[in-house]
């Protein structure tokens, strides 16, 4: 017998072991008619698996987000289903179908067939077909041997691979049937295919079996599912409009950044306008951490191996880093991170308590390896520019230290527009370095700097690095989708391996507290969210080229080149359109280059000394004084909006 | 017969072949008693050497420069003769004895010795009365065989070497003789012992025969040596004031940088004092590159092999690359110049005549490899920072862009304290790419850029790079040191190796030119030149910090304070120093931080809401309120005074 209490009636009960949801619902008389699956013990487990030990068990409705687990994980199996019905059983070979973040994919061979999304089309049909008929989906469970007998007379050699390879002797081998299909799966499945929401096959691609260039190729045919039709139609205008703002086009479009494949993959070229971003940006990083006691440094992009062995690199980051350097008689490597030359400048002299905090900051380049295949625009580089510190403190300094750090990262980010965060804290995992006060120091200080926050946050138990615990901060950008930005993260690791110390006030040496943080993570994946957040139209204090000017014929040219001169006076990046072209096409030509302020010139403004200015923002166009536009801009530009 | 002009005679003569200038001043009767040597067509000779040719002869005095080069190398050969006779001619052996800018050095091999600096009276003295005793000097050759077995017997073993490895068979084997000391040289030197000048001995170290660490370590000796006393002790005083200027100490000193073993030589790291100087030149330079028309763009540290290929570096530069990195498929390198990306940003789309000139600027930082005996402080370094910029433009436009460009560069140095500097154009070498009219039009837009600033210049004919002509610019230093630094650049290599053109207004394709250019050359260099010429007093805009406040005693210190905060708002890089020390302690050690202000402040000071401003540069003290202090120190930092 075991014992479940079951959290939406507050109550336990008693069941012989090996009890399956359905059969405890059923015993529930029907009162929860609506439950697609639970969550036993932290664990999603559907109506179909026996429970075999006791605990605590949550039921699920469409209503928990956990439920689209089960959701997607059956279309998966609908999917295939549908595949075999298509092309035949014996044509299609499953290899794997699991969930993703918002849906769910099924790689497969079918033999003779090389799928396009044409296709998809056909096969969602004959999807909503195994739905409406609403088979019973049940699980059961077969002998290793028997299981690859089946797996053997329905070819399904992949699935044999699975059961091989991935599946301990001795665990049970489990089942899923609807109608007459059946895979081997470990679940979680909805109770009918009629349970199932709404969804959408949107691409199709190849696989390799296992990742493995070695191995054949499958075809991955990709699914999207939510439970209703709103929430799916939601995700693929979302889709659609993150396809516009892809940080990749518009930096193309707007010619900020190139990835050429003449210099290498994962390396970006800033070209002058993405370049003028980017000095802005860094400026005022600058010149903010200047402000709030950081001092800044600049370090060198190689160091010698003997550094990195130090560091304990070379044992645990190696596969991270570029390939070592022979010089003279020494091994180099270039930089994959900052802090080895922050902690040598901590040591280039005695450290008394009186000098710290220490808060060492650098926009540091590092170079890491990245698989070519897994770079992405800016998002997934080789080669990135942390906006880097190392706060070295005392004990009594921790706390003040975490506050003011998340304090300054949840202010910057908020002046690039960013206002919703998540807040993960990630606490000591079971393998760790450092003593058991420090780690309750620096948990607790994070604690309370988010908590003073006011802002929602979650726990990632054990979920820390081996050498202490951290805060990440999430952004979500105007189309809801979640950026990692800041981290916090303490060190106890680096401190002791380089012995950094400090004499305190007792003439004894101690060992400081080291922090590692960033505010953006990395400059280059930042402006990538910052293009995809504004789609391109960045604050006016960020735009490569903030106005335009639009001489309507030859005759205005001079007064627009005035214009051009005082505006540039005032530090404003001015462009004259003096193109013999169209005024519409002008316009329009600057508006493709996502211009905040056009300034359109003619007759009426060369003689009232004033312009015409379209702003991009309201999409109003209003008359006003030469002088009254440059305050207008050039305090936009100073209050950074 | 040959015929020799003379032109200190304006007049032609004609001579036996193989006659010496010491017959020739003989037959012209005494008349040039002061000659020392001569320059014959371009090369300084001594009155030795029998002439071969017919050509133009100028007679050299003490009054020549070039005349010292002749003392300087007799000077060696004296030093020699007084070691042998101190230490005994069959115990000293010679390597070689060459010139160097300032006087000479002499590598030797002293049995069973090992010098010091306290030698090096008593060589004086030898070489003095050797001097004095005004020996006669004799040249004559010696057939191959002989002279090997004059060696031999003298158990010359370098000298032997030398004539196996360096003397090429057939060439005349030339021997200089005074009184009884006997040397394997080419010349030149002086008539007599007794025509030298001033000289000093001042160090003694170890030298590698031939530079190569697996041959016998010899003893090297340096001296330095000038016509006249005077100079000589104004050289030995400029010796003095370098030593401390040197910039290495001055950055140990005010914690400016560090060049760590731990990190690897020739890698400077600045620390935050340095930082904060390096960030000032850095944000002038953009900002005045962006006023001037130029362009910032940054590039990725490293580039595939390939890039490399194309640019031509891995045939021709590859000693001073850092070593292959292989990730994947690909090689990569560490950029030693930015040229091919900045190549790779004009390529990056199909430019037009109109959009030229294209002026691309980047503060890179490159990586080169240097001897580990090479590396010097921030003036020899691994890794340095170039202010690098590549202008692309068409033929009409390269005047006016070779003229704003070195005119740009002497503003800019100009803004940093110096006003003297050195000019040199270096033109087309017999083997070089590009053709005639290119290197025509370029060579003369250097030499019109140069003569429209009036400045005096030299020609290097033949010294260009094979891939154009260049200028040159050399500043000098408060203690009368010239410094290279800025290069304008003509390249006709990268241009044809790239491929690049630009659409022409007749719709065909044309090469573009290209200028490689750089003001101060590398930004770690500079700085290192900064501090030299300053002695660390840099100005007040550069100033690390640039002004203590100094509290009297502990009651003063809230006022200090609120003195600093409205400096800090003002953007002043203030310190309080809060110590508990003697007012004359703090005094001392903020004259020691050469920190151009201090603010005194008492009873007095609070009284009044004024300052009792100590200014460095003036050695005054003044007393004025705190709003005249911070007019007067945010107009200095303004104008960057």
């Amino acid at each position: 017998m075991i014992e479940i209490f079951i959290e939406d009636l507050n109550q336990k009960f008693n069941y012989k072991e090996g009890i399956t949801l359905k059969e405890i619902l059923q015993n529930l008389n029907g009162k929860f008619k609506d439950v697609i699956g639970g969550k036993f013990e932290g664990e999603i487990i559907d109506v179909h698996t026996p429970i075999k030990k006791s605990g605590s068990l949550k039921l699920l409705t469409k209503k928990d987000p956990e439920s689209l687990e089960i959701l997607r994980h059956s279309l998966a199996h609908i999917m295939a289903q549908a595949l075999k019905e298509i092309y035949g059983d014996e044509n299609v070979h499953l290899g794997i179908g699991p969930t993703t973040e918002n849906g769910f994919y099924y790689d497969v061979e079918i033999e003779g067939v090389r799928l396009t999304d044409e296709d998809l089309p056909k096969i969602e049909e004959k999807m909503k077909e195994i739905i409406k008929k609403g088979y019973q989906i049940e699980r059961y469970e077969l002998p290793r041997e028997e299981a690859v007998k089946f797996f053997e007379e329905k070819k399904e050699i992949y699935k044999i691979d699975i059961i091989k390879h991935n599946i301990p002797e001795g665990e049970p081998i489990s089942l899923y049937k609807q109608g007459d299909f059946v895979d081997l799966c470990r679940g979680p499945h909805l109770p009918s295919t009629d349970k199932a929401g709404a969804f959408k096959l949107i691409s199709v691609s190849g696989a390799y079996w296992r990742g493995k260039e070695t191995n054949p190729m499958l075809q991955r045919i990709y699914g999207v599912a939510f439970w209703s039709d709103k929430e799916l139609k939601d995700y693929l205008n979302m889709l659609e409009e993150a396809k516009k703002r892809d940080h990749r086009k518009i930096g193309k479009e707007l010619e900020l950044f190139m990835i050429d494949e003449e210099v290498g993959g994962g390396l970006a070229i800033w070209l002058p306008k993405g370049a003028i971003i980017r000095k802005e940006i860094e400026d005022a990083w600058k010149e903010e951490h200047l402000k709030r006691g950081y001092q800044l440094v600049y370090t060198p992009h190689v160091g010698k191996e003997h550094l990195w062995q130090t560091s304990g690199h070379l044992s645990f980051y190696q596969e991270n880093m570029y390939p070592r350097m022979q010089i003279e008689e020494e091994g180099y490597y270039v930089k994959p991170m900052n802090c080895p030359f922050h902690v040598e400048i901590y040591k280039s002299k005695q450290r008394s308590y009186k000098e710290l905090p220490i808060r060492l900051a650098e926009l540091g380049t590092v170079y890491r390896y990245e698989r070519s295949g897994a770079l992405h625009g800016l998002m997934r580089v080789r080669g990135f520019t942390q906006d880097d510190a190392h706060i070295i403190c005392r004990e009594d300094q921790v706390e003040d230290e975490i506050r003011d750090v998340l304090n300054f990262a949840l202010d910057t980010l908020k002046s690039y527009g960013f206002d919703e965060f998540e807040i993960y804290l990630s606490t000591r995992p079971e393998k760790s370095v450092g003593d058991d006060r420090m780690w309750e120091v620096a948990t607790q200080s994070l604690r309370k700097a988010i908590e003073s926050t006011g802002i929602d946050y979650k726990i990632d138990e054990g979920g820390g690095a081996f050498y202490g615990p951290k805060i990440d901060v999430k952004i979500k950008d105007a189309i809801g989708r979640m950026w990692q930005c800041s981290t916090i993260q303490f060190d106890f690791n680096l401190p002791q391996r380089f012995d950094m110390y400090y004499i305190g006030e007792d003439n004894q040496r101690h060992r400081p507290y080291m922090i590692h943080r960033a505010i953006f993570g990395s400059i280059e994946r930042f402006i990538g969210v910052l293009l995809e957040h504004y789609a391109g139209f960045l604050p006016v204090w960020l735009s490569p080229v903030q106005v335009k000017i639009i001489p309507i014929a030859d005759k205005h040219l001079d007064f627009a080149n005035k214009v051009k001169d005082i505006l540039l006076q005032n530090k404003v990046r001015v462009e004259v359109d003096d193109r013999s072209e169209r005024m519409n096409k002008k316009i329009r030509d600057a508006e493709l280059q996502k211009i905040p302020f056009m300034l359109v010139i003619g007759d009426k403004e060369v003689e009232n000394n004033s312009v015409a200015v379209r702003e991009k923002a309201s999409g109003k166009t209003e008359s006003m004084t030469v002088d009254n536009f440059v305050k207008k801009i050039t305090s936009l530009i100073k209050e950074k909006k």
